[in-house]
């Protein structure tokens, strides 16, 4: 008896090990296939960048850091608008433009309301016939995820994926959900704002900050008797543009019309992305910006785990809901509640 | 020799104890007469709780703790303005007709960019000059701090000494300096934005989200000539406030003109902003408004002091600082290093 334990841990250890192996020889032959332009395996690698089971993540990770080496090289372009803005009839315009001009297009999504990860763009991929039957494009649905954050994280990894499968172009699409602009927004180098004449939704883009992150707006379906409206529209967004402070990346907004389809103003609107990248990459600001961007995305997510951790330790959870009723019954206030809280999840450790 | 080690060190615990029960003493006689409406001690107590020392902060707690019964009983309006709007003529104005109602009026101000403490109001003080001689005023220069969340702990542990003194109105004033009408929304019952015709920062109202906070909008200077741009300016804002959805507290904004320094309109505003009190009081809003603000407190001071002890680490800050330099290199993504830096944390300890 006793001697067959050490055997059984040791086959234990060995079947580890195995285990181990055969995730390593799983990662290198995804990383190999993924930078020889493999769809199947880009797809297989973002599936388990997106998977929740550790096993996948573990080999999620090795497949990320072997495809970092060849990460960064594309360019990554955000656009975002409401629905019926007609995003992907622009981004199916865009995109064939840019595949014609010689590039490689990936198309991702953030959308953090589709839990199911059959969001828009699934829908949207049928509606993006040419695109999706290009050899050169690569579209691939919202990322699922709890948390606007987790959602991101995921895009993230996707576009070094893209990257490293030789993609030049990234576009990276939402929907507006909640803050999804603001994650965007902090992962591409452009920003592009889709918008229609006349549908009354300034306000909100103001109001939550989208136009003073917009490289460009581009007003859509200027075409028939849209014409007009749309000129008057893209003079209105020019002037409030320019009431906006200077950019960081010395980059005056522009605004342009186009009907994505008709296939209308989407040259111009390719050129002048060109002539931002020149710009911005003389400038440095491109590799300024990514740097930051970095520190962002390293920064908040530290946050986020250093406050999920303290909310979910179920003793703190407990002398939460005591404080809130002692704050509430007027006998502590917010503030010496929190240092005893503080205090708490200190002793604990 | 011997004998005389245990003598020192009950002489130095005795002496421990004579300085608490001095502190505790001092403490106790702040609290009644602060509980009497003695504004010497109330101006005391909060100089204390402003302090940094760390005496001083343990009898500031002491006395905030004996002064919690006889908080809560005051209404907390939160008044903004850019320079030039007439802030500290319209608090005079509206705050002598407070009084002549009847109440007790405090001001107190939110200004985290006067770091020494002697911000707009000390000025202020000398121009209301009506307010800052009568005997049911009592007006504080903004709290000094570094950071705004720690002037606005300062802020509102000042609110409950006010209250505690017998003090029925508290206006909180602020000159809109980064995030602090934020912080002043997050503490106060009512929120009072003043504004002028054609000044031209409607743009900034929006984008920083400040018309949304306001339960009501003060078009000042409505005087002479102004009288015009005043009501036309009134209407615009009144459509504006019409775009934004219903408020949680069920209270439809509303626009109002005034001329401060002829005392006209004042009435009125008062007599709207007490049928603001009488509608969230009835309904509820009131109590439950109080109630997520204390969460709202006790939840941002507990995240502001995770991520401080955190980034103050020099353990962390030593690898932080190498982990950025791996992301730039191309080495290491964001998520990869945060998850570093949090293992590190946690094997520290």
């Amino acid at each position: 008896m006793k001697s067959e334990k050490p055997n059984h841990i040791d086959s234990s250890a060995a079947g580890k090990l195995i285990a181990r192996r055969k995730r390593k020889l799983d990662a290198d032959e995804l990383i190999s296939k993924i930078c020889e332009g493999n769809t199947t395996a880009l797809s297989r690698a973002i599936t388990l960048v997106e998977s929740t089971a550790s096993t996948h993540q573990q080999i999620a990770q090795q497949v990320l850091e072997g495809c970092l080496p060849h990460a960064n090289q594309s360019v990554r372009i955000g656009i975002t608008g409401v629905p019926g803005v007609g995003k992907s009839t622009f981004i199916e315009a865009l995109g064939n433009h840019v595949i014609k001009n010689g590039k490689k297009l990936a198309v991702l999504a953030i959308d953090p309301s589709s839990s199911v990860s059959h969001g828009s763009i699934l829908g949207d991929k049928t509606r993006m016939e040419q695109l999706s039957k290009n050899a050169n494009a690569f579209i691939r649905p919202s990322a699922a995820g709890d948390s606007l954050g987790g959602v991101a994280r995921k895009t993230r990894e996707a576009i070094m994926l893209c990257e490293a499968a030789g993609y030049d172009v990234i576009f990276i699409e939402t929907v507006g959900v909640g803050q999804s602009e603001t994650a965007v927004h902090a992962m591409t180098d452009f920003f592009l704002l889709l918008k229609l004449a006349g549908a009354g939704d300034e306000l909100q883009g103001i109001k939550r900050g989208i136009m003073e992150m917009a490289d460009c707006i581009v007003i859509n379906k200027a075409d028939g008797e849209n014409v007009n409206a749309a000129k008057h529209a893209k003079n209105a967004f020019a002037k409030a543009l320019h009431l906006y402070p200077r950019k960081a990346s010395d980059w005056q907004p522009k605004t342009k019309l186009c009907s994505a389809i008709n296939r209308e103003g989407i040259t111009e609107i390719w050129e002048l992305i060109e002539s931002y990248f020149e710009q911005v990459k003389t400038s440095g600001f491109f590799e300024e910006n990514r740097e930051n961007q970095n520190i962002y995305w390293l920064k908040s997510s530290i946050e986020n785990a250093l406050k999920d951790r303290f909310f979910n330790n179920p003793k703190i959870q407990e002398a939460l809901s005591k404080q809130l009723n002692a704050i509430n019954a007027g006998e502590t206030t917010p503030f010496l509640a929190a240092q005893l809280l503080l205090d708490l999840n200190n002793t604990q450790k």
